[in-house]
């Protein structure tokens, strides 16, 4: 079952001095939950989901309460440890986990990562299967958030070279927060960092039609981190570059193809395009897990075509970001308009000016500095597995 | 004062078979009026407008009941046609239509054109010189007309050069039909005719924030018309070209500087830009009245800066697109957001493929071939006004 409670409830220590977490576990006095900062709500409302066993935790996946690729990974590993610490069906629950959204690979790793530990030490005893599981997914979390911190310290450091001097005006797309993350996020942990160490003149915020993430949830974050920003409809992102306002663009990436090719959030490639114009650069920010060294070339990259109406009705109702429940799509279009709603974009390498990951940046972006950067996060990855069997 | 009422409420004859206008003059019992058919209640509803006096005209045009550079220009010249026939002053009407909206030039025209017909007549009399300021306003009215076949004709001669074949997929912008103008519109009316002649494979609309003119006013058109057409968010045109889906562009244009920039609907800028890049016609079609000697440079043209909430309460309530009154808009953005919101974006000339004129294509786009259409059209104005002295 799940249930709202205001944001925070129960919060204590370092957690409520940094804000309501995006997710968290918590063993209440009714049992074990995983709990969500309600993401269907922002930024009308802070409240927290509580979902208390696995069933409603991918409900609460499935409606967006919680999403954004490496949050998606942690709310997986989670899961997976909620249902061993209930007793549950430890590999069903995995299994309802990794298809709970069928692009999330992420979601899938977290289920499997944490199911293995549980595996491991099921022979201990199911309460130590479950300690160590939930050991395991509080790990991921932690990783993940020093993933981010990572991708802030080379992000901004890149700036630094790229544009020297502060006062930078950066545009950026969709939402990379710390919403997506364990940790502060992809591209807007690199804006935070900026923004910290006195950097930041003004992040743009594209909007980002059709679901608004960049208006709904970046903005929320800069709003929270005080930032000074203004949203823009994506369109409006051209006359900025033009009056010469935009010193940077910073995106996240969903998938970044072996020769160096970019699939992110429809709106990112015009973005790419319209920097190129005006010589300004363009920044990709991502774990290095974002690169899939299976998919060869930007054209293998398959993209999801979404549903009509949201384009055609607007950002309420059915796609799921009503603030009120059961209110109804709203027609903008009319009836029976056909949509082209791709979910991404495919921007190719010789656009980017540089991949930053947590592992490193690529700049020129080129297919071998990326098998590079993924060979050091595979060294690094069996250095900490090999550490977790010492420990 | 204004007042709703059924769309064509007291049409007769020709203007019946031809739909609802999209704006005339009528003598009601109650007195005269400019009767708008209400483009902020379109899909949804057809409706017109009824305002009996410039105050209430001049707020219909500031919350876009009416709008677009050609029907802008009649409206304005209706305008001071009623204010002329109510008595009302004639100079502080035109005056005010005029300034109603700082980027459309073609508003200032219409009013100063029929205020230039009622002083010329004013010696004989305020019922003289109304009749002739009426009679002016429905001859710009019926020039826009011509003048908009004539758009269809070149514009369509022009694609079949620049794209033989047919089966043309073409990508516009914004709404720039017969809801902007006196006849069947500017870039929609060439799309229309390419229609007519069996050789449009697809019109895809770019749904253009904030104020969603693709998605609600050429969506409706297209629809009416019978075409192939998808509705897509302004930043999924990037991902069009990059896949080789688009033959064309063809849009409009608020106001083209002597130098061939053209200012027009925000978001067009990026197209341009996204069309050189794949090599891609890009193609204004505009009357010749759009072309501002007086503005010498695209730097020159001033940009209107429109109110935030267009941006962070989505297209509903406050920004007059709701379909039942009273609604409020709805937050999107977190209370406080600052947007930047502006109304057009400048294309410089040589992203411009062509312009298609009322009086013949400027391709290449230089400050001398657009010197001569507009010259061309001193010659037919000047004929025009000799006839209409004579009559």
């Amino acid at each position: 079952m799940a249930f709202k409670w205001p944001a925070g409830r129960g919060q204590t220590g370092r957690m409520a001095e940094e804000g309501v977490p995006v997710i968290r576990y918590e063993e209440l006095p009714e049992g074990p939950a995983v709990v969500l900062l309600d993401q269907r709500r922002l930024p009308r409302e802070e409240t927290e989901w509580v979902c208390t066993d696995v069933p409603a935790l991918v409900d609460a996946i499935q409606s967006l309460a919680v999403r954004g690729a490496p949050v998606l990974g942690i709310a997986g590993g989670y899961g997976v440890a909620l249902a061993a610490a209930r007793g549950d069906d430890v590999a069903g629950a995995a299994e309802q986990l990794a298809n709970a959204r069928p692009t999330a690979v992420n979601l899938a790793y977290g289920a499997r990562l944490v199911e293995a530990a549980y595996r491991e030490a099921e022979r201990s005893g199911a309460g130590a299967a479950a300690a160590r599981a939930l050991a395991q997914a509080r790990a991921l979390h932690q990783e993940d958030a020093e993933g981010s911190a990572r991708l802030a310290e080379y992000g901004s450091a890149l700036l630094e070279e790229l544009v020297p001097g502060g006062g930078l005006r950066i545009l950026t797309h969709c939402n990379t927060g710390r919403l997506v993350s364990g940790g502060e996020g992809t591209a807007l942990a690199v804006v935070k960092a900026v923004h910290r160490a006195g950097g930041l003149r003004r992040l743009w915020v594209g909007e980002t039609r059709p679901l608004l993430q960049g208006a709904r949830l970046t903005a929320y974050e800069a709003a929270k981190a005080g930032m000074a920003y203004s949203v823009l409809t994506d369109g409006a992102a051209g006359s900025l570059f033009a009056s010469g306002e935009v010193d940077a663009v910073l995106v996240g990436a969903d998938r970044i193809a072996a020769d160096g090719s970019v699939a992110n959030k429809v709106g990112t490639y015009p973005l790419a395009v319209l920097a190129r114009h005006h010589r300004v650069p363009f920044v990709v920010v991502a774990p290095v897990t974002t690169v899939d060294p299976a998919t060869a070339a930007g054209c293998d990259i398959e993209v999801e075509q979404r549903a009509a109406h949201e384009v055609t009705e607007g950002p309420w109702g059915r796609s799921g970001l009503s603030g009120a429940e059961g209110e109804e799509g709203r027609a903008l279009a009319p009836v029976g308009a056909q949509a082209h709603n791709p979910a991404f974009d495919v921007t190719p390498s010789e656009l980017v000016t540089a991949v930053v990951t947590d592992q490193g940046v690529a700049s020129p972006v080129t297919a071998e500095r990326l098998g590079e950067l993924c060979s050091a996060s595979r060294r690094q990855a069996s250095g900490s597995a090999d550490g977790m069997m010492r420990s």
